[in-house]
């Protein structure tokens, strides 16, 4: 537990909470549907890959800026990141993406609002079925995660910053679209 | 035949099954009509060609990620690729897209489904006419690859994955396009 | 002062002003309704995001492509930045995107021109909300210039010109966003 | 005039040739109305962008993958290239825009095809205003190529396609806009 006395693990997990903060706040505020007329896809998922990229280039120094729960884990099994890193890292991400999404709470008006962007499964999609996809997403992003990160590669965060954004998303390109009829059915009843 | 007997044969082998299978979910997924409204072009040939460039960039020390058959065509025809291999290659391609696009038909409602975003020709294009198309199209995006994989660049797969993915997205921004008339037209019957 | 007698601090503040000149033209211009139907966020976010990237690419070398004036600052701050060269960058962005609005207002129809891309607040955002959301985009885009140009980084503006037109891009889909409803009520007045 | 006689004069000239007419073809291709509704302005913006930093990245070994006349232009007048090799360039990109355009014809149905996508003015721009805006447009796009071939950069073709092609998408992003309202009234007209 000697880590938890250093400021570079406290600084680490700050920079953790803090970006985790701005991925919730960035990446849920352009899923709204502000105006009327369709939800937009390739917005929702440009946001969320560009936002990505950016924390990967911004934190990549200080914490790797991982932001996503599921690199942390993917960082923790391939024994690249101590237990007490990665708890420390993953609580720091909930808090973060909580406040997040609490500025965005508090900044948009209540016919926006809707279910904040939070993602509802289409209607003729079940859950299990749910499931497999989210399973085999999340797999092809830890994969490009960790090959961006690997050392064969030059090490730069730089070098790992688009990969990365860009396969999160891609993600979101079929996930949000899975979601899109739901959303729709529920914001078109606001008076927009 | 000794090729066959090497683990890293059966790994890259194994690799491109795994790797075709995401990029024909991903693909396919990305350009079903989830919501009313028309298709989105952009987000499909965006899919496309994010999925091409996670792919090689997470396969690239493993097979190379072609996922592609008109890839491994390439390279064999470039001599960079033994006939074992590219017959390998290709066969893992073909049961990987056939697993993927049943995986998507495994999870997607009936009226969403339509032809699973399997290309029909635009109804006034003609079968001689779409063929050139897609000869120019393949063309561009083999040459691509080959530039982008030479000795002359610097061999990182990284610095592939973004060319070869936007290539292919170029590809569909046309190809997706000229199929897009008769896509509408299946899928507005379905009650959505 | 003896900077202000030298060709480099006058050829770095030329270079501020063309820059401006085209960030404003071509963000606002891509952001006006060219023809009927909602907006394009995307596009108008792209324009932005593509517009700074072009400008570090290109001035890179002579003033360091800033732009915008939150960059000039946080360099400043930074200590990166002469008081002389940070007041001389402002001033030249300002006055370059006036002239570059106004090459706007020469070319556009009135029906067209509107407020001319200005963001209006969503009817339903208070002014304190709409702050606090710049604020936090502006940090995110601050911070990853900083990190773009820092010299643990390679240094050649070729490698930060994309992460950080890519991070300018992810603020404006979610900022323009958030002004779009009332761009469009403006804007649907007009016989189009 | 011994250029003439050198097998890479000639090489680099053919190179242009079959480059402009598979920029012609994916550009204008993806410009066309192939189903109702408004024109996707960023789905043909990316496809322009996106050809020519392929072509760049195909062809930069070859002929340098100009395309584009106002780069060839640029280049001459920078001393980086010959009157002869200038002129065949040229000659090379007319015929080979003019062959491109030629199958995007002989392949798409009348009702899609109407003008080709060739650009109209909006109807409230002036011949005046069109050229400043035309002329801006190219600057930065030529400035940004002369930046990216640089010697100070790393001369690697690889990475300047992207740059480069980023370029000339955000140039499309406000160019294509400004012509589309007239390119929709022309082609609604047709039963589509």
């Amino acid at each position: 537990m000697r880590e938890l006395r250093s400021s570079s693990f406290w600084r680490a997990v700050l920079a953790e909470f803090l970006g985790s903060l701005l991925y919730a706040l960035l990446g849920l505020g352009a899923s709204l549907r502000w105006a009327p007329g369709p939800p937009s896809v390739v917005g929702a998922a440009l946001a969320f890959g560009l936002a990505q990229a950016t924390l990967v280039q911004v934190l990549g120094h200080v914490s790797g800026g991982h932001v996503n729960p599921a690199i942390t884990l993917a960082f923790l099994m391939a024994s690249q990141l101590s237990v007490a890193r990665a708890v420390g890292y993953m609580v720091a991400q909930l808090l973060g993406a909580l406040a997040g999404a609490g500025v965005l709470y508090g900044v948009t008006p209540a016919p926006v609002r809707g279910t904040l962007g939070l993602s509802a499964l289409h209607p003729g999609v079940g859950l299990g079925q749910g499931t497999v996809v989210e399973l085999l997403l999340t797999a092809q992003f830890v994969l490009c995660v960790l090959a961006s990160f690997d050392d064969r590669h030059d090490g730069r965060p730089g070098s790992a910053a688009l990969p990365v954004g860009f396969s999160l998303a891609l993600g979101h390109l079929f996930g949000v679209r899975a979601a899109a009829g739901t959303l729709r059915v529920s914001t078109t009843r606001a008076p927009a």
